[in-house]
């Protein structure tokens, strides 16, 4: 089902699926009797990837990244979302759920954080997210609300992790796979993958921190709208009027080509391809941006 | 699955189903950097009843009932699971979603909070649930910890809801009719389930405020372990050794006759009956018990 028509549910009903103070912001955030602000989110999925230990990481990574697209460094806790699943063999499912939950929970810890509770049940597709939350003072998360003429836009992570993913189910699809054959060979589909699975079970914690750092004027993430879903949203939100203009972003050797080849099916080239566990797209003071790009790359050992 | 099994699958991973401070408790409690404590529980089930709006109702009273029975009485905010069915027709489906939201809703305002994101999914089965957060300081919480020799457990809702809401489904079901037939009439069923949806869509969330009031020394809420069940999870939490001993508890009426005619199918007598958003079990000095269930009737408009 689109987002949009999920959207249309709850808005019909009066709820908000975006939070209860800013329209574009990728958390909830609400105003607690302490004077401090609880930034949470909920986030869960079905798995996208076969390595069931390497989808805990990507789901841990990709409900973690809510926090961190509003410069939260520090998050206070997670519980699990998870769901058995019925369709697979009991020996299946044993592994593939003790596998993903310790992806999950290692992700958690290598982001300073832990598990500390849940809801599991049977389901017939398995399902593995979460919840994260931040008890912030105002100084400690940034409100995707400063952007003003001028200002430039970075994206922390590649594009195309859902096109990887795809081809490489593809590769045992003749069907499809003679749609991309005289494009790209399974062992670029491979090293693709890898890199997919690279980034999206890669924290956006340093990108969060180095927001700070370089005086960001907002982010989002760049999940399922692709990132001029999310650009509209941030662009929507922002106190003064503004147009961000996409113009170059970085993109996972080879997906554009198999893009193409298939008329646009994952729209990547239009700025539409659905991402899972995608970057930050931070908005920076033009002059900033560089110095922020190189010291995340020192700190991720990545090209941001 | 069993919960039992549940537990097997996280503490095999080293996750913890319950929280990382105290086992038996029933929501997560973490000591945030700001020197207060964030209480959160995450929940969510599948449909029960056939009335969607209830539904709502009685999942969010369900999902806030964790943080009650840590005696937290105000909410910071609520965030809600969801899953559309893909097994309805698009117009049921349309109808069920809106409304399951709505009752969730409303249920949360009620409890002075409200609904600020959520995550939203297709699913074959339905889904409804959400996470509850309250950011306490130490008073604002009580440890389900000190009970000791001497001390009552007042239960504050009545047992056998699931009893009444599968006796409904059986009127439809000759099979299984046959067997309560000479128990039950159909009338008494109705009004049976009738209590059992007012009991299971309503807030603990004056037995929460009056645990303040009367000096509670812990309390835990009555789930899918049946009585016996949390009441020896409350017993393993205490810093004393205690025994809980059960004499008498309220029972929706008509439901343990059904029950011993089914050869205790539900367990009701036994202590193990399984509750859906059942009332409060909670630890009082032996003087304060009558003065809280004198109050807490008072409150609520029903016999504590």
């Amino acid at each position: 089902m689109p987002q949009a028509k999920l959207l249309e549910y709850l808005e019909g009903c009066g709820a908000e699926a975006k939070p209860n103070e800013t329209p574009g912001m990728d958390c909830s955030v609400v105003r607690t009797r302490h004077d401090l602000y609880l930034v949470s989110t909920h986030d869960f999925f079905y798995p996208l990837v076969e390595d069931p230990y390497m989808q805990g990481r990507i789901a841990c990574c990709n409900v973690l990244s809510d926090l961190y697209a509003m410069g939260v460094e520090h998050v206070d806790t997670v519980l699990m979302t998870l769901a058995v699943s019925l369709q697979m063999t009991p020996a299946a499912r044993d592994v593939v759920t003790t596998h993903m939950i310790k992806g999950f929970r290692d992700c958690a810890e290598e982001a300073g954080t832990s598990v500390t509770g849940g809801q599991t049940v049977q389901n017939p597709w398995p399902i593995i997210g979460g919840v994260a939350s931040s008890l912030c003072a105002p100084s400690e998360f940034i409100r995707p609300t400063g952007a003003r003429p001028g200002h430039v836009v970075v994206l922390t992570k590649p594009l195309g992790t859902q096109v990887a993913v795809n081809l490489q189910q593809w590769t045992r699809k003749p069907k499809h796979w003679k749609k991309v054959e005289g494009v790209v060979t399974e062992d670029m589909v491979q090293v693709a993958l890898a890199a997919a699975e690279e980034s999206m079970a890669r924290l956006n914690r340093a990108a969060a921190r180095l927001m700070h750092a370089h005086g960001a004027h907002g982010a989002t993430d760049v999940t399922g709208f692709g990132p001029i879903g999310h650009l509209s949203n941030l662009a929507r939100a922002q106190h003064e009027p503004v147009r961000i203009v996409l113009e170059r972003m970085p993109v996972i050797r080879h997906m554009c080509d198999v893009d193409d080849a298939l008329d646009s099916l994952f729209k990547l080239r239009a700025g539409h391809s659905s991402e899972t566990s995608g970057g930050l797209m931070v908005v920076l003071d033009a002059d900033r941006a560089e110095a922020y790009c190189r010291e995340l790359e020192e700190a991720d050992g990545q090209p941001a």
